[in-house]
């Protein structure tokens, strides 16, 4: 990963859509007028086309390799963001069950799945970290999941609050439903511990316009023929992502990024590696001026991917965003529900990007501290 | 509109994904590592951002211009193609109404369409073409919808059969829905006589990803707060488009080919003119050997999108794809569903490539024939 100042590009933080890695937006520029031997653009290209079913074939296999998804998994292209995943998954396997769907509410992303989940079936929360104004976790062994429940939904990943699992659950007797919008691709899974893991693109694995539903194939049997066929998860399963015309170009993107995970990165482990150190570079200047930054997440439940923190007060924050901005940092903003400051570290912002921030908040701290 | 030989490309046929504008394609390629001005790519940048909301604004601003879409109706951009609007129509509009909804049924999507909202509330078909095998349609004045039916369903033209209204339908009492995914903007229509279109983008509009509704105002009352969120039309129209992460680069395309047509081509006018010659060269072809094409459509009802057609035998037809292709004519195979030769000449055809194709017509007629 190198420095991006090449073509007037500045260090974007922005949680998503977010930055993409230069060689990847190289190559899509590169044939983006035509794809070689095949006399068309990727943007102009039947999805029925032999063309786009190899392409669609290759993201399917280096994604099974990247995650290491077991035998007994699908993997779809959807569209409808996460926010559509909030419905289809309860439409899918809580609907008309006679079961209830057990949510772990960690923060925005969390209470939103459930305000569509209660809309489809019976919910309960197993936890919810509202006391502690959500910058903590449950431990995976307090969360005590009903072996008769339709399914456990988390979030591994709270984008607007910067916490984060950093372990996968074990041996839940429910199958485990994670919205992992904001970490996929970012660290190795077991997969073989979820039921069905979801996530946008838009902020490691690709542009906004396609969403990953990896599912356990036992599962693709619930959902009623009733429902409309756009969110049966198994009309797409069967027609494999083509059940209807597929964003291709948002699934050809995601190819080039899995890619580039693979053979420029070396795997999700250096993956996580790199996110690791990049984030550290960020929370040792938080914790370098205690009286100065305030941290949102507790430690032990850091994110790598969004590092949250508020500054002694609304002025000083102004003054770090402009000054951030001159040094070619953008998109610092925190959410508008939360305000503050957040930088959104994703796998493809570069190294120098960080390092850039993290010596700004040590100078800033310096002279207003 | 020039030859597309450059770059390596072919006249790709395809019924769409399809052909774009290749002064579009160049223009994206040509910012596709750095918006100017706002450094990033257009890939990377939020749906929250100055620099998003700018293109949001304008492509709006553009499309109401273009289609001179009178004041009192909402133009949104949605994701999950037309399939998703055949159940987001009955779910906002019908469900638990008490009404009817009234389907004119003209083709394969206009019989997708009605199996989900069948599924949805009470419908009734109008007009079916099945007896002629889709090769017909209605008049409008033919048409008897009641004006108590909570709306008329029509498909202004159908991709696969290649039948098309050239006209709007006029003072029907209750809402016309139309689905154009497959000639929106390729001519002018009368935005007033409808009250929701529905189109995907990727046969004139853009590529797949996005899809576009335009609805009356009055509509957006419809459809309870029970549905899933995604789905409320609503949702989108408060959120303008925003209510969750839309398809930021398929909206930019879309944006650049609206202006497009409003700069180069000179409006939908001209762009309809265009189109009815390209037409007409395909459709002389047939009629000139009468004896060896066989046209799908009735004359009065052929589709200046999709031109259908048959030759003797399915011997004859491998072979005309086989020339077809050493000509640089790809993607002519009609629907799998339905057979023959299929030309789907979208905007963005240019002549050369009908060109090329009416004349193989005509030296394979006359060695084959």
């Amino acid at each position: 990963m190198s420095a991006t100042k090449d073509y007037g590009r500045l260090f974007n933080f922005s949680a998503g859509p977010a930055v993409m890695p230069v060689s990847v937006l190289e190559r899509m520029r590169d044939e983006l007028l035509c794809l070689p031997g095949v006399g068309s653009s990727i943007l102009e290209i039947s999805h029925r086309s032999k063309a786009f079913d190899a392409i669609l074939d290759r993201t399917i296999d280096d994604l099974k390799q990247l995650l290491g998804i077991p035998a007994g998994y699908s993997v779809l292209f959807l569209q409808g963001g996460s926010r559509l995943q909030f419905s289809m998954v309860p439409m899918n396997l809580l609907r008309d069950s006679g079961r209830t769907a057990q949510y772990v509410i960690t923060g925005t992303w969390g209470k939103s799945a459930l305000v569509e989940a209660v809309k489809e079936g019976k919910t309960e929360v197993l936890w919810d970290g509202k006391g502690g104004n959500y910058s903590q976790l449950p431990r995976w062994s307090d969360v005590k999941v009903s072996p008769e429940a339709a399914y456990l939904h988390v979030t591994s990943n709270e984008t607007i609050q910067g916490i984060q699992f950093h372990d996968d659950p074990t041996g839940v007797a429910a199958p485990v439903v994670s919205d992992m919008s904001s970490d996929f691709l970012s660290r190795p899974v077991d997969v073989s511990q979820y039921g069905l893991i979801y996530a946008c693109a838009q902020k490691n694995a690709g542009p906004a316009g396609v969403t990953v539903v990896i599912i356990r194939d036992d599962l693709l049997a619930r959902g009623a023929e009733s429902m409309p066929g756009y969110l049966l998860y198994r009309n797409h399963a069967e027609g494999k992502s083509c059940y209807n015309t597929p964003p291709t170009f948002a699934i050809y993107a995601m190819g080039l990024i899995v890619r580039w995970l693979l053979d420029d990165i070396g795997g999700l482990g250096k993956m996580a590696e790199a996110n690791r150190s990049k984030a550290a570079l960020l929370y040792d200047a938080i914790d370098r001026f205690p009286a100065f930054y305030q941290g949102h997440a507790e430690k032990s439940v850091r994110s790598m991917m969004n590092v949250t923190f508020r500054l002694p007060n609304e002025e000083l924050e102004g003054a770090f965003l402009s000054e951030a901005k001159k040094a070619g940092c953008t998109d610092l903003k925190g959410h508008r529900s939360v305000g503050g400051i957040r930088a959104s570290i994703y796998n493809a912002m570069p190294r120098e990007g960080v390092e850039t921030l993290a010596s700004l908040m040590t100078s800033f701290a310096e002279r207003h501290g």
